[in-house]
């Protein structure tokens, strides 16, 4: 099916791109999008599902933390006086007058010369400022366990008020800002939140991305690639790095080289749409023009490789990436735009994911000025060798690579030998 | 409730830990049962939900990719002889007798002076040996579309035999290991399992991880801290670490203070019990004599701060890890131990999930020769400054720190101004 009168995709397709613009330029655009579409919204979480989920609130706490005084070791809980002067040589005699467990307090006053058997995290019991730990007492005797007469037992040094005594409060104050808005949680802020008695927080919107992978060539992921058909890679690729960069993925099928279906998945009910295959300026390449007429095609060829054919633009208040169809081109457009968007609009930052290290090149790469190249690399100790791969369509260069280096637009290129920056897939 | 005579506990508790395990002696035992425990068993999984886990058996492609000869850029499948001499001013005409699409080739074959305009990954058609580039290419006059009559374009360039053509196989040859055993699968090797016809892949069981979390001090996650009881801070932080490092949880709720109750989750289906809380040598402290009478309890106490209460063990075939209930000391008894049981027995590294930088400390940390410490650090740049706290219960610092810095038990510690490793919590 054609899309435009007779000459107009052969026109384009005669000319490339009537320009490139830089990967900068592109950039700036993507990043003025993303700072007017920020925040997309809120909403409430249970506290099991929130980790890694981005805070759109401060958290303030409206309890103390702990919410009474209570021991931070096993021992005695008494009055310090009581001990003044105890040694190993000078053991001061005590009565004890009961248990306090956590949760389980002791029900009555401690008085001179009297302690109460106390468990760390267990609530001092009203009279007590301090406990003396459990290795400082000798027992006189043991009573049985039934026997409710009072057990004696002999300190054999002193403690000062508040020994071993964590205060109300001391971990967390009533009103005190736990959490700041835009925090990504981490597993111990949910146990914070946990603590305050919070069950629910309220968090960024999750980025909904409608993923469309187009090309009647393509059979769905799970089908053996069969005659002149091939298996979809790019699908089971993106939806991984959407979900990895905190999108939420709608991927309801293939989308034939059809304007009207193209167009329908432009205008889905989505965030974000990534179009896959069809973004260059061929007969076949009908996403471009789609965007330009419905919407604004604010980037369309960009000066790197691979992944020069990449479109960037807007439909409505949706951000639109066109990725190239070749795997290659596909995951290194994903990773420098549209997994920056899904990022950024998520809350996070619009870095990218991938620890970075530094090593000697194995072997020159070069590099037209003016173009930016992103080199698969493969990584031993601090050696790094750039794969030599024919082309784009190359994806199994990237599950043998290790990592990628980045020669700007402005560089030719490395030396051999040169020390460079690696960015290591995870 | 009581679990021994009249004076076991007591005498315990007031001995204390008989000795301290050093912490690589705990990870040694700890290292060894991983060992003998792993592979935990294999299964078979959708590619959409196989990110980041783990292949039980190598993957070998039983196809070729591409599976036929295919165009690498847009222009004209031709025999690369019939453009021999053609430059810019030495035109040479071309008759153009069909298209080839992706999914769609060319039903015939070329001979000289013939041309097949063609789409990048579209098949090579019969006798083609390169693609012309479109940019290379000068129509004379154009055809209207539904004019089914052959197109005349001239060469403005030669190309030489196999120039712009993919083979068969570049991409991957039938037969070749694309994955092997042991990889942890990134969005990119999703993509390559799905061009060569793999719907599914044999993965490591994830470990089954029940979570025990005893006290009868706690309220379940979600109430209000209220009187002397508090909320529960361990329960969910544990479940986001164990799902964090790939372990799928069983956290069916809070465990009462009760030797029966214990038990029963020491004994569930599982391949390893995290038991949080009672993990010392108190009276009420029940799961380290459990394990003991059941099982083997083979480290108790560790030389460490904080978490010196913990305890590893086995019961059967599970891996048994006793935290203290103290937040901040469950973290890291986890982060030391579980997790990395957790990471190790689901085929990852066991080494920790977190960045490390270096930084300069703004302040000393002392720690005793014998005892490693983990202290919890902010990072400003470069500057590591140590965060002084009360005690372990203080969860609330490990939100305030940005990581934390490992003193070894062979160190006093380090001075103010020290080059210092720090590790980042994710």
């Amino acid at each position: 099916m054609r899309h435009t009168g007779k000459t107009a995709g052969e026109d384009v397709r005669m000319r490339g791109f009537a320009q490139r613009h830089t990967v900068d330029a592109a950039l700036a655009w993507l990043d003025a999008q993303v700072t007017e579409l920020h925040p997309l919204g809120t909403e409430i979480l249970p506290l099991r599902s929130a980790a890694g989920r981005v805070l759109s609130a401060p958290v303030v706490s409206d309890v103390n933390v702990p919410g009474f005084d209570r021991a931070t070791m096993d021992g005695y809980a008494l009055m310090a006086d009581s001990t003044e002067g105890a040694t190993s040589y000078t053991r001061l005699p005590l009565t004890v007058i009961g248990d306090s467990m956590p949760g389980a307090p002791f029900d009555g006053l401690v008085s001179a010369g009297e302690a109460v058997r106390i468990m760390t995290g267990a609530p001092m019991p009203p009279g007590a400022d301090a406990v003396l730990p459990a290795e400082w007492v000798e027992a006189e005797g043991m009573s049985e366990a039934k026997d409710k007469s009072p057990q004696r037992i002999s300190a054999l040094a002193s403690v000062s008020p508040g020994k071993n005594v964590g205060r109300c409060g001391e971990d967390i104050y009533r009103g005190t800002t736990l959490l700041e808005s835009g925090r990504a949680l981490r597993p111990q802020d949910l146990g914070v939140l946990s603590s305050v008695g919070q069950g629910e927080v309220q968090a960024l919107r999750r980025p909904r991305v409608r993923l469309a992978v187009t090309g009647n060539e393509l059979l769905p992921s799970g089908t053996h690639p069969s005659g002149f058909h091939i298996a979809d890679a790019n699908g089971p690729m993106l939806s991984a790095l959407i979900e990895r960069d905190g999108g939420e993925v709608d991927f309801p099928g293939l989308v034939r080289d059809d304007p009207k279906a193209i167009l329908e998945a432009l205008q889905a009910d989505a965030d974000m749409v990534i179009v896959s295959g069809g973004s260059s300026v061929g007969i076949e390449d009908l996403a471009p023009m789609l965007v330009a007429q419905h919407g604004e095609l604010a980037v369309h060829g960009i000066a790197m490789r691979p992944s020069s054919p990449t479109g960037l633009g807007r439909m409505g208040r949706r951000l639109v990436f066109l990725l190239p169809g070749n795997p290659v081109s596909s995951l290194c457009a994903y990773d420098f735009f549209a997994g920056r968007a899904i990022r950024a609009l998520g809350g996070r930052s619009k870095e990218w994911p991938y620890r970075s290290m530094r090593g000697k090149l194995t072997r020159k790469i070069s590099s037209p000025i003016g173009r930016l190249d992103y080199t698969r690399v493969k990584v031993d100790g601090d050696l790094v060798e750039p794969l030599s791969v024919g082309g784009a369509s190359v994806l199994s260069s990237t599950t043998r690579a290790d990592g990628f280096v980045i020669v700007g637009e402005e560089s030719e290129g490395f030396a051999s030998g040169s020390d460079v920056k690696v960015w290591l897939y995870a």
